[in-house]
């Protein structure tokens, strides 16, 4: 079937293009901060190309037009992309070019690619600089052509901006600035430019409400050796958040000023910028003034290990948002097949539960409730006009999260509604013995991400199954539910960070098994990084659970476990009671224990 | 106690380096080719400083000597030092300066550091050069003052080189140097000089004898578009040899004459060289000519993946090798508390079964045999003056293995000759499933060691215990028992190789418990990795065994061990009496299968 929507506006664009003398147009997901959602305002990609995945970057030529997406996408991508013309290209997946080789193949001499240089990261940029100067054509970064026949474009959102309450962040914004300013000391960097929304929010304390999801405010902040600038929409700011930033001797200047104080004002030294995540356009203005050190934002390992008081608050808001999951999950076994439920009013049950809970901010991402083979597309997101009805049979996958003052919370699992096949207990089975494998895993200080994923992993393998993403992922506080430098991958990717696990970072444990067409699995439980014993042999690191919610029994095939895999699921269901059952009815209690029993 | 020998010889060198100017000098370990092992001509750093390791490196000052050597031989580094005055640098522990950093922190403005430029390598080199600008001082390099005071050293061997069997070796020296020249051109280089030894004798199908337990000859070789030169001592060559290699195309030269060939002879273009492997001096030389492609030898990952004619080789040299130790096993059960046993003799046991047998040509390295707390000692030598007597009690751990016509070999086993504690069988138990576990993995294509440590390691982590070394290395075809570039480890070291494993990568599986003072395990077999199953997920890889003997039941604790590591020793035991048997008598059988029994 032809998507004629997306048809036209393409066919719009194209004109433009040639008006401009454009070969290639690049559109990427990112909004003017590389985060990982982009509010309404930002999504050129998705307009143009109908695909609404969080991740993905359009090239537009004059005949053909290109969509590169990960993963977690390539379901998803096939079906929205179909009837577009665009062509999907599966990323990591063996032969496929990235869009950088794809253009070094098939750009000529002379010719012309255009993006939004707000848009594309400094390194990016640089690569494509590197590959436009071997070709002898130009690069056009101060455009941005999709807005010019975007007619309905959303405004771009400037939600007020608060202070997180002191007793809730465990370092005031003083104590940060000197971390951080230490850290610049020893790159030998005099001032720091960051653009990243979530680590701007952490170094000051504050949050804003300008990415779905993310309580981030558009903003940027230039850290100098004595001062400290934050740039912030102007309709976002109160005289109260005013006052009280003016109290942390931060000086307030207007967002969209940022350029022009990079290009006038009179700070010196060399600056410290991270090549991932500032934008190309920011590092040309920096690029003609000062020198520049290319590193790691120093905020990003800072605000991923947790302090002592946020983990604290992490832990009380894991067991309130845990209860919400139990409570679901008492609410769909006990009504399936009774009343009419769909993927949709399942998630807004499950999201009215989390609404209703003390501390409530937003969701911390639209929630995924995905049935039977609709669960195999791993960010799956049921719309009005196609969801599927659930009835007393098959799984239903559910992933969700809230963002509440004292946490952000991640949690994803899988239900059995009625009968189910062997296989698909099977996958069940091997997902939770593998993220408890993990999550009970021992190890010596100095081990990444790269080093565990096998420990969840391994069950799958063993089967000669795969999942097609990373095993888990940071996550923030009071944040983006994605946060960096640690993750659980096993893959060697160009570019990729590796970090050891220090203490306090926290992590998403999340197998799954996706069978296109059939069914998911997803068992997803967050856990904090802690200091294990310490001997001779060196500081061993294991995790702590914060996520406290019933492994359906249903679904688990008790004859494939190893002797420790039940007791890792027992010992786990035991602490789900003990932790969860006091905040509960004595009717409640009564069904918790029953779906926590020993197996 | 003063260990008068070693700070006489400090004394006199002193001198010297006083006289001529020097307030740093380095001694490594290696040959002019980066060896593993050196032959002894070669071992200044042992002759300096008494200490026998195969990894160290000296450095010496006016008022102070440091020892820096790695995990697997602390404890021997700790005893052999003793009373020399020399500081131990224990690499890679935490606080632990390298030598770069020592001399970073120690190095005065204007002074001088002088080391034999061929005994460093080409990266070592550039970073001293580097350090050496900073610090305003001199690198000598064209120098050996350890030859000025070493009176009798040894003189260089040269021993006759020999063809391998051409219909043992999978490939034509025509063949090899196309695929080599294949994997130049990719990296558009016009020219290859060759140091590493292994990887010459790979690619002329020669071996040699000038390394104890290596078959390799001191050699060099350029690969130039057109051209092969192999460079080979006068002493070496056989008239047989000479017109063999004219057969193949290749042109001898003298190996001293390198440095004349690489000043003088006229090949143009840019040059592959192996930052980790080539010489300082060979460098600096090839720098004054031509452009330099720092890139790993081709020949590295081409040697590494055996072909199948190699890997048929390999299977029946590791029965009969296998049958040699299962052989040894029934004599150590047998004889202990019978008749007089001590490390040297049941090495000396063992060595001779293997002397015996079809296509014996060498041991691959000195049979390392420890028994109760000297095998806490990893890389532990008994020698005439120092070794233990054997009784009925405690443990014995030795690791062997021989070069064959048909395959080198490596294996360890770990036994009990009497009554042992608890503890020892935990840990011996616990290195059992770890190894089994590793050698029963199944994994992505894509997986590198880092990925699979903790298949091995895990068991051994769970209690708190870690062994200081690798959990695998890769194994040379007729040649160096360690080889690259492969590996099982899963720390990130600074300038360590991380490939996935290929096809037709030999390894060694071999964790171990090593505790100071009391008891030491390593249990090791070899393993091929091969292409498990292809689908829709991915290529899946996993390993074929190739060592096939018991391990010792009488050490197993079966309570700690899971369903699976049951199985999985069960048939490996199972593969152990099937492969095997067939080689023995009636009563050798039969104690064979009384040692498979399953549990």
């Amino acid at each position: 079937m032809e998507n004629i929507r997306i048809k036209r506006r393409l066919e719009q664009f194209r004109k433009l293009m040639e008006e401009n003398n454009i070969d290639f147009y690049y559109i990427t997901t990112a909004d003017y901060h590389n985060s990982e959602y982009a509010d309404d305002f930002f999504k050129e990609r998705e307009f143009m190309s109908g695909f609404t995945g969080s991740n993905g970057n359009l090239l537009i030529e004059k005949d053909r037009a290109g969509l590169w997406t990960d993963g977690r996408y390539f379901i998803q991508a096939e079906n929205e992309l179909e009837g577009t013309g665009i062509t999907l290209f599966k990323m990591a997946e063996p032969s496929v070019p990235t869009t950088r080789e794809y253009l070094k193949e098939n750009m000529k001499e002379g010719q012309t690619l255009a993006l939004d240089g707000r848009t594309v990261t400094l390194n990016f940029g640089k690569e494509l600089d590197k590959l436009i100067e071997e070709k002898k054509g130009s690069l056009v970064y101060e455009i941005d052509l999709v807005d010019t026949i975007w007619e309905e474009r959303p405004g771009r959102k400037s939600e007020t901006v608060f202070a997180l309450p002191e007793e809730i962040c465990g370092k005031t914004v003083e104590e940060k600035l000197e971390e951080v300013r230490k850290k610049m000391e020893e790159k030998e960097a005099s001032n720091l430019v960051l653009s990243k929304l979530d680590d701007i929010m952490w170094l000051f304390n504050i949050r804003g409400g300008d990415v779905e999801c993310n309580p981030v405010a558009l903003s940027y902040a230039v850290i100098t050796k004595d001062n400290s600038y934050l740039f912030l929409q102007k309709q976002a700011v109160t005289e109260e958040i005013r006052q009280w930033l003016e109290k942390q001797s931060v000086e307030l200047k207007e967002y969209d000023e940022i350029n022009n104080f990079l290009k006038e004002s009179n700070f010196s030294g060399k600056v410290l910028a991270d090549g991932a995540n500032l934008s190309f356009t920011l590092y040309k203005l920096l690029q003609q003034r000062n020198e520049i050190i290319l590193s790691d934002n120093p905020t990003e390992g800072l605000k991923a290990a947790k302090n002592p008081v946020e983990l604290e608050q992490m832990r009380q808001v894991y067991l309130k948002d845990s209860l919400v999951v139990c409570r679901f999950m008492k609410w769909l076994k006990e009504n399936i097949g009774k009343e009419p439920v769909t993927e949709l009013s399942a998630a807004e049950y499950m999201d009215n539960l989390r609404r209703q809970t003390e501390g409530f901010l937003d969701l911390s991402f639209p929630t995924i409730c995905g049935y039977k083979e609709n669960a195999a597309m791993m960010h799956y997101k049921a719309t009005e006009e196609s969801h599927k009805e659930l009835s007393a049979e098959g799984m239903l996958l559910i992933d969700c999260g809230g963002q509440y003052l004292g946490g952000t919370t991640d949690v994803t699992r899988t239900y059995a509604l009625g009968e189910v096949t062997k296989e698909m207990k099977e996958h069940f089975t091997a997902v939770v013995m593998g993220m408890l494998r993990l999550l009970n895993g021992k190890f010596l200080y100095g081990c990444s991400g790269r080093n565990l994923d096998i420990l969840a992993r391994g069950p799958l393998w063993e089967m000669g199954i795969d999942y097609k993403c990373g095993t888990g992922h940071g996550i923030g506080y009071v944040l983006n539910v994605h946060e960096g430098p640690q993750n659980i991958r096993w893959k060697y990717l160009e570019g990729m960070k590796e970090v050891p696990l220090e203490e306090g970072m926290v992590l998403s444990n999340e197998p799954g098994v996706y069978i296109a067409g059939s069914h998911g699995i997803r068992i997803e439980n967050i856990m904090v990084t802690k200091k294990d014993i310490l001997n001779t042999d060196g500081q061993f690191m294991s995790f702590e659970c914060l996520t406290f919610a019933p492994i359906d029994l249903e679904l688990i095939s008790t004859s494939m476990m190893e002797k420790r895999d039940i007791k890792n699921l027992n010992e786990y269901h035991k602490q789900v009671y003990e932790k969860i059952s006091p905040m509960m009815t004595d009717e409640e209690r009564q069904w918790l224990k029953e779906v926590c029993r020993e197996i």
